[in-house]
């Protein structure tokens, strides 16, 4: 098991992340770069998302502005909900989120959505002082924490969207128009958000500008059950956990047992359930868990978290709600443009509800680095990071033995051919043992070696990066033997 | 040829892309959505330049934050440089870029480069209005391009990047060490940039929110004509354009006849030259311009534009700058952070030098979907996005010839089969001559029809969009068939 420390790490000297603009003081915190390794890792989680839900599904991918006009934000509610409750010393304007604040001082446990008056009786009664100056607080204040900005030459008030889904609702008319689209209709994006926080904190934990892949299915609520793909999943097996237990069931005993509401929303838990199976994260320590009514954020009414443990506690990496017409009835309202829709089984009309997948990138490849990442101590205390071979930002190393006989020239011909399909990387500098060394650091899980037999009869040795076994193969045959190596479903021997 | 309206038409209707928050009336300007098709042509797009661009040269590419501190523009120089000139109405208040609307109203040709008291004086000498009240203009002002936004509780000053390299300048000191560089290095970037335009327009060709592929390559500027892999380019034909006339010349014949600068520039000119030959667009129609002092960037000291021919002008879809050490000399200056690398075939210190490929995607998209569009008038007027295979949005479309006698479900089956690796697309409603209409409109290359034969013999009719022509291939061989199909190198019979 790794940690934190460790995963951070690996992430600075090896390329995965790093913070952004770390050169100048003012950088702010809260922004981080992905690295050459990290973008590989991150490509290759989008591909598969792309892959195992929406092309799966038979979803329509669209990618929105980033910056939308204020009437949205209206519409949504977030010019007015999308808040944390802050505190400012009233001496050294030293500015804290309340909630969090509290917490940490004494230990009681007050959610970002509790009364303001209440805060401000705990502030009182703990006697809490500013821990810069001692000074005291001013009144619990609500900060937005959407990032404002000005459009042309008047400033015209727009926002950088906090949640991609926006974009969804927004487009929704004109993406089922146009696309003859039928519900139930998933609606996939990918793209960046942007949350103000006031404490920004663990690097791809808490990011202020991050990225989401998100899904809303728009649904008639009417035909929640009336789900026939439901039945090529019914036996995935979910851990569901309601805050003090955990039960395993299959989809099928989840609706019996009405720990799950209906066939919609069961199906998609699955779907995501066997997404993360392949990211390679360990399933057994991942769970659903089922949001508490104060727990839901307010467009919600059903919600799941699926969360993931890892060395800092269980992290959200995608939350599942059930979101009902709240958002395209408010969208409908306040630009006055119908977003009804026909259902052609009954010819109803029907202004869908959605049922969402809000799934955060970043945490998920952290996630995913923590799971994969191991100390191999009966090899010389090698560093693997055992990522699924499909996943892993460098699928092949091409190394020659040595250089010299025409083994280097060898060694490069065959990273020529190699590295226009597959990423793949050369290296000839140091020992052999090191260059294996900093291919398993990064994950690289195979490794193909030129050496003296290579030139006679135009084999090469495949070496794979966990069991650290090799064998020869034709040069002729490496396409085809990587293609079916790297896919998803390789097929063995 | 085809011209910017149908391509509207087109992009509107059939799912490519349409206005952000259109519902809005306050929906801002130049601000424009991928919808469905568009972003399978865009990622697509992607996929080819991280093959023809970034795997084949080597290069690393990092994906970091839109929001950067102020200290990268107060280094970058954009915060004093990068302004348009900009006239308002002493009345209405109405606000116009002054060099767009002198030329527009005189035919004078003013760069925005221009001399303010310059313009002020023709604006004087022609008399010139507000278009709205007929108001007076105050004088020219400059206005920064630059959204501006404030971070966490008190505001901290930050920006949204107006051009995605920065954040590789920025970045250059850590990822060069971390991933053990050598000169030269290729470091590329997609994402998004930001510029306040005062007036957007043409939908993809001037956005406030854009896509842009860059690649800035890292070089010893006294070895830019030691470049081996120059052979391996260097009978690549380039178009060049001085401004008043063309010249075709090869690589090699650029550098003899001065027309190329060095190896290093007309190695990367023609990488870019071969990854557009594959994207469809007319090579014949495009041409390398180079510029003259006053229309380059302040930052660049040579600079030739990538251009294409469209129905609206000749259009710039890459701008090749090279850079000199501007930004990196300017960052370490501001930054106080020593940028310079050791060039180990010689062992000397050096800032390097910077050759920069800027591509802006949106317009490359429009580029090709006008360059792919046709009218078939000998077949029933059909129209065509001829679009090559490996950039179709959707790659595969599976029709039943007809529902009944099982074959609606045959055919389902066989799309469950091509759809987690393949783009496809299911469609069983209304004549089978008007489902091939739909999907060629779209530029889907091939169709596979279910029929009577395919319940006998398993096998189906592939269709190819382009020659209309069918022909049958056992159920069984489809992937195969269709992974060859759709790669850039097909290999035909």
């Amino acid at each position: 098991m790794s940690n934190y420390e460790e995963i951070m790490k690996l992430a600075l000297e090896r390329g995965f992340y790093f913070p952004s603009c770390e050169i100048y003081a003012d950088a702010p915190a809260g922004f981080w770069e992905y690295g050459p390794t990290g973008v590989g890792l991150k490509n290759k989680f989008i591909d598969l998302w792309r892959r195992e839900l929406v092309r799966r599904d038979g979803m329509l991918e669209i990618d929105g502005c980033q910056i939308m006009s204020k009437s949205v934000f209206v519409a949504s509610g977030h010019l007015d909900n999308f808040t944390d409750p802050i505190i400012k010393c009233s001496n050294c304007k030293s500015t804290f989120r309340a909630d969090r604040y509290i917490a940490e001082r004494t230990g009681e446990n007050i959610s970002e959505r509790s009364d303001d008056l209440n805060m401000d009786a705990t502030i009182k009664k703990y006697d809490l002082r500013c821990p810069n100056c001692n000074g005291t607080f001013e009144k619990v204040n609500r900060f937005n924490m959407m990032f404002g900005l000005g459009i042309g030459p008047n400033a015209d008030p727009a926002y950088l969207r906090p949640e991609t889904c926006q974009t969804i609702f927004v487009d929704f008319g004109r993406v089922f128009k146009t696309m003859r689209g039928k519900l139930p209709l998933g609606i996939a994006q990918i793209g960046k958000s942007f949350r103000n926080e006031i404490s920004p904190r663990q690097s791809l934990l808490r990011l202020r500008e991050f990225y989401q892949a998100e899904i809303e299915v728009f649904c008639n609520p009417y035909k929640l059950d009336d789900l026939q793909q439901f039945q090529d999943v019914k036996d995935t097996v979910l851990n569901l956990y309601d805050g003090t237990s955990n039960v395993e069931v299959t989809a099928d005993e989840g609706l019996t047992k009405s720990l799950l509401p209906n066939k919609l929303v069961a199906y998609y838990l699955c779907l995501l359930n066997e997404f993360y199976a392949k990211t390679g994260i360990d399933m057994k320590r991942t769970r659903f868990r089922r949001l508490s009514d104060d727990e839901k954020a307010f467009y919600s009414s059903i919600g799941f978290d699926f969360e993931v443990e890892t060395s800092v506690g269980w992290l959200e990496l995608v939350a599942c709600n059930y979101r009902s017409d709240y958002d395209l009835r408010r969208h409908a309202l306040t630009s006055k443009h119908n977003l009804e829709v026909i259902d052609p089984s009954d010819n109803s009309k029907v202004l869908p509800h959605v049922f969402e997948l809000s799934m955060g990138i970043d945490r998920s490849i952290y996630a995913i680095l923590e799971h994969s990442y191991y100390e191999d101590y009966t090899h010389d205390d090698r560093i693997v990071l055992g990522l699924k071979p499909y996943l892993a930002p460098i699928s092949i190393g091409v190394l020659p033995l040595m250089r010299k006989d025409g083994i280097g020239e060898k060694a490069k011909e065959i990273y020529s051919a190699l590295k226009r399909e597959f990423e793949s990387f050369y290296d000839d500098s140091g020992s052999i043992g090191r260059r294996y060394r900093r291919l398993e650091e990064i994950g690289v899980p195979f490794v193909v070696t030129a050496d003296k037999t290579t030139m006679e009869d135009d084999t090469v040795t495949v070496r794979s990066r966990d069991s650290m076994q090799q064998e020869r193969v034709k040069v002729s045959a490496l396409v085809q033997f990587f293609r079916n190596a790297l896919s998803t479903e390789p097929k063995i021997g």
